[in-house]
């Protein structure tokens, strides 16, 4: 149990600190200040683009325990807005101040072990994994899920780092060199229609909400597009949302997931689970009247969550690199440009949200 | 001529510097961080609510000029959230940095004769009003215009401040005496079916734009609602937009303007302008695609203006005082806290919004 109260609303006037510095970090500032919210940031790097909208800015390193606690005396809650964020430094401010998503969801998140163990033990469909130690599982491994098959680090990776191809068992030498001879978990390859992603939410008193789900298109593992609504039957979305609240449920969750799903023949599959904001839930800033930033928000500090129903059908689409300056001309669009210094080919510098009425 | 180039579009990344740390100049740094701009805020009193969300604040009284130019110094375009920004600042800040608005807009909404003599000039229909210096003025005026009539201050007037109603000739000394025996405007009672008004944009290229007209509603002076659409016919929705134009070009403005009109059975009699985004535009928050802020940032930016239709149909609803806390419980709105300080009785500490599909 954390120090400060854990059960009680926080008021208007709160202060959040927020782990992270980087897009996700400044859109949920920009929510928590329509909160009428306070935030800190907390971020190693220098010129976090978070911090160009938010109250105070704290840079320190994630093992700097001195600054993390003077942090957590300044803030009434914690979140953070990547699924990396190192375990002892939330150790740290846990023992000061409530951090919400919980401890479990960033366990279950960091390694893919745990996760794909995790989500099968809820009775989820994943894709068939192996966990490797060494090269010798990971030829073992080949034997039972054969070729095409993606291995992937256990943990720390993110918009397809961290991951490789296997066409054929042949590969499997230069792949495990790829990924730096480190525990990884072999995946084998589903074979699936769409790719679609369910944003959803719990509260502190246990309400799950989500918004509806959007269909992603990926380019080089670095999400390129979301559409909504997918072109999915009812039935299966309402699977999604059903499939994300048992999730939350069983992580006992506070704040707001991503989860993302493989549409197959018999089902949906979980790819994977980030406990926080989601690039694929960027369209609930401009399609709905709550977006997944302040539905986050609401949550950590116990507040009802909000309506989701979204006003518009939606297409929001990433800003890679150099992409960004093509923002100036847009007039036709809703447009997010992040604050970030150096627009580096496939560095995610914004995205702009397309809106159609609601089909 | 301002010493940068007056003429160039600024990319991403620019700076922007606003007079003003209240709730406007709060919502015009997040629309503005939005599209990739830094922001600096001036203003004199402490901890304003727009530095919370902004990259830098200047605390600095409006007639230190050294700040003011060192703010210049930090920035590539200069506006201000509010009308009553002495000239004097604009004046330092025009000769370093383009200042947008210009100062025709400050001037003419600085002074209510002026503004109406402008209004007039252009063929637009006011209330009847006459200048007042002194008391022999006023008792004159009452006999040419009659009563009731409202008399208010020339200059710094808001929110129903500087301005006081006479039934009847007898509360004349009253009245004087009320408004601080002043430069004053006695200006005709307009019989009016309802209150309505129109945000508009032009851009540097001329470009003119403007949200659909909505409808207000006041009390005690300050504005409590605002209904979108107006219940108003078609062709009288044009005719406010196009007269929003007019004056926008006439003043050769750049940026957004609030215009609000009096609905009369011979047809729209201009009240007042404002040379800034308008409590009336909030709604466009969440019921347009690009709000009025954006509109605002992208016409000072050099940027073309953005598409402003409106998806949704909408009201808003300002919170005053300790109504604020109400948001806590809210669910089915758009909520926006400004983050100020003390709810005191009347002041405006955040507003709502309520979505309902276009009709």
């Amino acid at each position: 149990m954390a120090a400060k109260d854990a059960a009680r609303r926080l008021p208007i006037g709160s202060r959040i600190g927020i782990l992270g510095g980087g897009q996700l970090g400044r859109m949920l500032a920009v929510a928590a200040g329509r909160l009428g919210m306070e935030v800190e940031i907390f971020e190693p790097a220098s010129e976090p683009c978070a911090a160009q909208v938010a109250t105070r800015v704290t840079r320190a390193s994630y093992e700097d325990v001195g600054a993390l606690r003077d942090f957590a005396a300044r803030i009434d809650v914690a979140t953070y807005e990547f699924e990396n964020v190192p375990i002892g430094a939330v150790r740290v401010l846990g023992d000061l101040v409530p951090v919400r998503p919980g401890m479990r969801a960033l366990e279950v998140s960091q390694d893919r072990i745990i996760e794909k163990d995790f989500l099968s033990g809820i009775g989820l469909a994943t894709a068939p994994y192996v966990a490797i130690d060494d090269f010798g599982d990971l030829t073992a491994a080949l034997g039972r899920i054969g070729a095409p098959a993606i291995l992937k680090t256990r943990r720390f990776g993110y918009d397809g780092k961290g991951q490789t191809r296997l066409s054929d068992a042949d590969e499997a030498p230069a792949a495990w060199e790829t990924l730096g001879e480190t525990p990884s978990v072999l995946e084998g390859f589903v074979a699936f229609e769409r790719e679609i992603s369910v944003i959803a939410a719990r509260g502190m008193d246990g309400q799950v909400v989500a918004f509806d789900p959007g269909e992603n298109r990926h380019e080089d593992g670095i999400l390129r597009a979301t559409t909504i609504p997918a072109a999915i039957p009812n039935g299966l979305a309402q699977d999604a949302v059903l499939l994300a609240g048992r999730i939350l449920n069983a992580l006992d969750y506070v704040g707001v997931i991503g989860v993302e799903l493989f549409v197959t023949p018999s089902g949906l599959v979980v790819n994977e689970i980030a406990p926080r904001v989601h690039n694929s839930g960027h369209w609930t800033q401009d399609a709905c009247l709550i977006d997944q930033f302040e539905q986050h928000v609401r949550a950590i500090c116990g507040w009802p969550l909000g309506d989701g129903s979204r006003h518009s059908d939606a297409v929001m689409t990433n800003l890679l690199g150099e992409e960004v300056y093509a923002v100036e001309e847009m007039t036709g669009a809703a447009v997010h440009v992040y604050g970030k210094g150096t627009a580096r080919p496939g560095r995610k510098m914004g995205h702009f949200t397309r809106l159609s009425p609601r089909g």
